[in-house]
């Protein structure tokens, strides 16, 4: 078997796990890692140093590495470094998210054009065996539904905030002081992290090309300790979801938001820093993939597997076979609806004023859009005379609660809608 | 692309789950099926009857076909078939546990020796992606245990158990009447077919050569309604677990038997039929893919996935490549510790005559074999004036537990060990 020569962009967190990892693998040899400090320390026992450069040229023009890995993260300059050794006939294998959602179709195109793969297990749901699988093992399948825990910070919280009945800004702040939030958490609180990941993964699972800017996203920030309770008491979880549908017209859904979760499904069980992914499909009908969704070695074990996988081939053939290449493969454009246009049930927490008959009326706001409600919950009336009101309803559309709750506004006797989280089918 | 011409032998349940899900792959033709009865209804819209042969020669001997489809179960004549295909050039895609667990190495040595490949993914687990992801995105990856939920039968009879307070014989005619369990349910509930799998899983994970015979096995017909509901007071449930670990000097410990599983891990929400599979390894720490065991569809989602990773190479080149070839990689054989020399937490349930000092002098037996004791729960003695008595040990060695087993019986106080279920760590 010859020897595979790699080089690596970024030797952080996930790096310096790649790279420990590869160790165990002597048909595979690092040649050279370009980085930005040259003289930083690194968590890997017995380092070379001379290992290191700054300079990406020294292993995007040195033709004996065929693959690169790409670790840096961002749009740029990932972005550049990738094309440029796609040009060069090289592999690339990467973990970058935001690049892929937002540059995905063009580097694929673009690596198919010139005979190279671009592997990216790691890229979506850290160590879980996801991309590989969908595409080889589950390639019989068409596979319409995905629901979704993407990301392990706002997992973290969500978990915390119920075992703990605290509130969103406590549990944040110990989340940051323990690191499992960054000082600026918004990537991962809105929701744009989720939305990254769950725009590629749809796009590869569906076949069919879904554009970022039509994923619509709503993060956890107004989840709040009562939204909780009353799950639990309903009987779900509260779990930020990636969710993503697609019909026989090639019309998907796709959307990331928090959602309760039926206590009887997997996901609600999913806890902490862990991920999950359940995929419906026939005819395999319903399985979840769940495990470490980011980490030094679990983001490492899917790096190292995706650059075996190329290796295997290339120690023994220089011709890139269609398993590989289908992990590109998506056709045409789905064609993503508007958040308005889908079917959900609604939970929604509505503070109102304690008055005779308040309830009959706004009642008949719901019954007058057509909105079956399923559930009512109403709590003890506070001592400023004011109730808290929660509303289950049956599956309508989005646009009808929307206007729903512009008429609820319109009653003096309503003071606010504090929550409005919609209910996974 | 050429065409691909495969022949299958069966088409019962699953081998019309196959046939049905091909339509959909113009590139693979089904040109012959060897079954027993060429005059059956087959549940398949529009079918040609001519299609079918009681020869397996039309197909075996069948130069055009480059593939075989084993679906008939069993030892025999499942084990003839296979060698002859591989003698003829022919790769293998079965669903059969049975005849892997016994004769696994030597078919998968056979297959090595005539350059042809045996894929199996339908035969542990069903629908669920196992054995491809482990041999391809996880193979960076040293995989040290393995617990699992490998059989339906069993888990839907221990959740109707649970949810509905029934004892194992009510749950079970009732589960025989749903078609769920069969009519002599011996290989399910007394845990040979989860030891099958678990036999062949272990073996392909750990790269080492497990013995059926050495893998202790302990079915679910000795759970009673009592342990479910201690079970839960004490925050577990119990799954019937296929379990299998390995160390650094390849000493392996695999068995199935009904466990103890924390409400805190992901097997413990696993109900009815759903299989899953909880693999730990470095570097991707802990992961479990779920989904469904058995079934028409399902197992059909993983018998296609296996033919079109072999279709996809054979479409392009007739060399089959290493990754194909790794799905036998297994080395020499393990050493299977006895179940003697495992370690356990361990829950015994006693019953016992109410007296005075009792709790002291059995306590002080355990005390003896320095086994520590880390909860205790007497319930109200009943009018017979016996009390049931239940232990939780901390982790200590299978024989000490079995040496106080004997001496516990040996004190004329206690009356019998109703129940003795280990718990998962």
């Amino acid at each position: 078997m010859k020897k595979i020569k790699i080089g690596m962009f970024g030797l952080g967190t996930v790096g310096s796990g790649v790279f420990k990892t590869l160790k165990d693998f002597p048909e595979i040899s690092v040649e050279k890692i370009a980085v930005k400090n040259l003289n930083k320390t690194r968590n890997i026992d017995n380092f070379d140093n001379s290992i290191l450069t700054q300079n990406p040229d020294d292993i995007l023009e040195n033709k004996e590495i065929s693959i690169i890995i790409e670790l840096i993260g961002g749009v740029h300059p990932a972005y550049e470094i990738i094309k440029k050794a796609i040009e060069n006939g090289k592999h690339v294998v990467t973990a970058n998210k935001e690049l892929l959602a937002k540059h995905g179709k063009e580097l694929f195109d673009y690596a198919e054009k010139h005979n190279t793969v671009i592997l990216y297990e790691a890229a979506i749901a850290g160590g879980i065996p996801l991309i590989m699988p969908i595409k080889t093992i589950l390639a019989g399948n068409k596979i319409n539904k995905i629901e979704a825990i993407l990301n392990g910070t706002t997992n973290y919280i969500l978990t915390n905030m119920d075992k703990n009945e605290a509130s969103y800004e406590h549990v944040l702040k110990e989340a940051q002081e323990l690191g499992y939030a960054e000082a600026d958490p918004t990537g991962d609180v809105e929701g744009f992290d989720s939305t990254y990941k769950l725009t590629t993964l749809a796009t590869i699972t569906f076949k069919k090309r879904i554009k970022l800017e039509y994923v619509y996203r709503e993060g956890i920030t107004n989840v709040q300790a009562e939204d909780i309770k009353y799950a639990n008491e309903l009987g779900y979880k509260i779990k930020l979801i990636a969710y993503a549908t697609i019909d026989e017209q090639d019309n998907a859904d796709v959307r990331v938001h928090p959602m309760f979760v039926s206590k009887d499904e997997t996901l609600a069980h999913i806890n902490y820093v862990t991920n999950a992914v359940t995929l419906c499909g026939t005819p395999v009908g319903k399985i979840t993939l769940s495990g470490p969704g980011a980490g030094e070695m679990p983001t490492a074990s899917s790096v190292v597997g995706d650059i075996l996988s190329i290796t295997r081939e290339l120690g023994t053939t220089d011709y890139i076979l269609p398993m590989m290449r289908c992990l590109h493969e998506q056709n045409q454009d789905a064609k993503v609806i508007p958040i308005e246009e889908t079917e959900n049930k609604y939970y929604l927490r509505l503070i109102a004023i304690d008055k005779v008959g308040g309830i009959a009326e706004m009642t008949k706001v719901f019954a007058d859009k057509r909105i079956n409600i399923e559930t009512i919950l109403m709590k003890e009336v506070t001592e400023d005379n004011t109730a808290e009101i929660v509303i289950v309803t049956e599956t309508c559309k989005e646009k009808l609660i929307q206007e729903t709750e512009k008429e609820l506004l319109n009653k003096s006797y309503i003071k606010k809608i504090a929550s409005k989280i919609r209910i996974s089918k």
